[in-house]
């Protein structure tokens, strides 16, 4: 029998928009992962009336039922009491919980206030799961058939909770394993990707082969299931080889967390130093790079060079170049990644100058005109980006700027050519 | 009569956990604050069975369905199919979408692929929701007593949509207005700030006041319902005031979106600039502080001195101090911030070096110790920190030393000692 999975999140906040919904995502990415099928997600909020009738119906149509939040120290935590009531469990006082959650507020060095002790009650007869990133501890029983897993809502316990305790209980139920592999696209939009792809996407069951529009990408996600990991690869594997036939060196990675990892790797690989020239960017290149542990070893740093006086100063841009066209040109970010290939002595250098928004500089140029550069030891490159479109507001802006400076690296560093053929050439010096 | 609101979120890759589900986030948002209560969130795939399942229950639970996802031009958007059959329409050719469609690809410079004409099928008699964000339209229409609103799943085009279009058409359903008032906390955590509040909050009803843990930082949300927003928002002012008389300067600002932007006021306010100088951070503070729009008024610039060889020579900081100490020490936070202040000509810098993991550095420093820093007119602040927790990883320790470093700014800015009560003291010079 296929397993069926629902998770109930428990939470007024996240009906009220406060928060994201982010547990939902980290459980349903990891429960795919071990082959069982996430078919619903339900928010309810604080109401015992609402939450018991979202539990009646999730065992109606799913045998998995995973609660999230609700467990904490503060009045309106629900969830074990409802759901205790509706599989006919009592709640009781677990003295080991009580010692658990004791030594947790030591550990950290703060006092303990007394509701911390309600979490200690849980229902009788259940699996405790000990949570060692908070103070809230989960547990699981299963009852007439329906297995069902209580965790903390705060995403940074609630992940490891589910891995390190729910995942060892919920084992026995997964059979098969589902594999998949997450192919990264830079350079090609989310429909003209698709309508590359269709014909073989329609004609595919095991694997499929679906895209997904991500910020300024598109993930090509192709998913096999079989009894073994290797026989999911091995099915995974002849799909990869078409798509990549296809899509070339769009492709900048699979698995990967990103432009920024491929580049350190890159740079690892070369031997070579990275350092960053930033303006409308304001460190989001340098933040992203360092995101990736490890990044020492091959970033040197970065100059955030948001004011003239800054690109002048430390990166040497020429102050009469910016006295006569403004920092938002091909020749400063040029000079921006020369000046930081100097600056901070590295073998690559990546640069960004550009009109974020939400308004046109003083001089005129347009939201979303984006100049980005890179200097390497055989040349200089620049590209030119009309990054705006409609609903393209600053992040968006900037997060596209900086995946454009990424990738040339990453051409670069691939031996290819670092403005691609998708943009307007630049200079090499 | 008070509505109530179902929002059903449809995409396979929502349940496989490879995006998160900020659509229900931003709706419910918006939804709050027009006096619409959301009760319940649901995410199905693109299954139709299970779509039409999900909205019969909808039907049967709120008065208005609002669907996100599965309006695009990819073979598996079954969301106006299903939602058309459910309430018992046809799905028409709308020319007029047609053409808007193929201008919005010539507006991009981009070939329409055919696969997009898809999209101008929508039920019949419904108001069609013009999507100036995207090429695919919404649309509404109410059906026996339920009003019904389909929005594109793309983020960038969902809340805009709603927010421009989908808002007029349900305006007529808003009675009253709900208002809220979020209180920024930082340096407290959520069950402590809780434990003090409680007696205040159970005894409330309209407004009333909660707690929800963040990033590192505790937000009060004080919600209040009325005929008028001058109502509600007399209704809300007093209980802030309570708040305010308990929490004192732990309380850095009130519906903002975060340290930075009340860093970047203060620094208008008081006619001064800021830099910053960042290690572990690695671009982090900066990128946040640049993250405001006008952050240019204030903000010269920053340097991310990863490798020390920058920290001495971009920054100036004792390379005979870095040779004996290393990079995680007070004195080097000290020397950044003040090396930023000279090296940018600001103001005020700040500074942050330490270990964000996921290893101790070479000298043994244990992950999540960190030091910030603060250079200003008037003196040189310092604060160590020791942010591990359980569970708490490279990214959080990274945000947390961000927000310490912003915070230390912002209480020199409001004449507040910048290192606060809650962590050991620094030097000045």
């Amino acid at each position: 029998m296929s397993h069926t999975v629902e998770i109930i999140s428990v939470g007024t906040e996240i009906l009220l928009g406060s928060i994201v919904n982010s547990d939902a995502r980290d459980l349903s990415r990891d429960l795919s992962e071990l082959g069982l099928n996430v078919l619903y997600h339900s928010v309810v909020g604080d109401n015992p009336g609402r939450l018991k009738a979202a539990v009646e119906l999730a065992r109606s149509r799913a045998d998995v039922l995973i609660t999230t939040g609700g467990l904490g120290p503060t009045c309106d935590d629900l969830t074990k009491q409802t759901l205790a009531e509706a599989f006919g469990r009592k709640l009781a006082f677990h003295p080991e919980c009580a010692q658990a959650i004791r030594e947790y507020f030591a550990r950290m060095g703060r006092e303990m206030t007394d509701n911390n002790l309600q979490q200690a009650y849980l229902p009788e007869g259940c699996e405790i799961l000990d949570n060692a990133w908070g103070t809230a501890p989960g547990c699981a029983f299963e009852e007439g058939g329906t297995y069902v897993v209580m965790l903390p809502g705060p995403p940074r316990e609630c992940l490891p909770m589910f891995r390190e305790r729910a995942v060892p209980w919920l084992s026995s139920l997964s059979e098969g394993v589902i594999r998949s592999r997450t192919l990264r696209v830079f350079g090609m939009g989310e429909s003209a990707v698709e309508a590359l792809l269709r014909d073989r996407m329609n004609g595919l069951a095991n694997p499929t082969l679906a895209p997904y529009a991500k910020e300024g990408e598109v993930e090509l996600r192709i998913t096999a299931k079989a009894d073994s990991a290797g026989a999911a690869d091995a099915l995974i594997a002849p799909v990869e080889g078409e798509v990549r036939a296809l899509l070339g060196d769009l492709i900048y990675g699979a698995d990967v967390s990103g432009l920024e990892q491929v580049v350190l790797e890159g740079l690892k690989a070369r031997g070579l130093t990275l350092g960053t020239a930033e303006s409308c960017t304001g460190g989001l290149i340098a933040k992203r790079i360092t995101d990736v542990p490890g990044a020492a070893a091959v970033f040197h740093g970065g100059v955030v060079s948001y004011h003239c006086e800054i690109k002048a100063g430390v990166l040497g841009v020429s102050q009469a170049l910016l006295d006569e066209k403004g920092a938002v040109c091909a020749q400063v970010a040029e000079q921006m990644a020369q000046g930081a290939r100097r600056a901070l002595s590295c073998g690559l250098a990546v640069s960004a100058t550009g009109v974020a928004g939400p308004d046109p500089d003083d001089r005129g140029n347009p939201v979303g005109l984006v100049y980005t550069g890179l200097a390497a030891p055989d040349g200089c490159w620049v590209k030119k980006l009309n990054l705006a479109s409609p609903g393209a507001r600053r992040d968006r802006i900037r997060t596209l700027a900086a995946n454009h400076a990424l990738d040339m690296a990453r051409r670069w560093l691939a031996g290819l050519d670092p403005t691609g053929a998708d943009c307007q050439r630049g200079w090499t010096d």
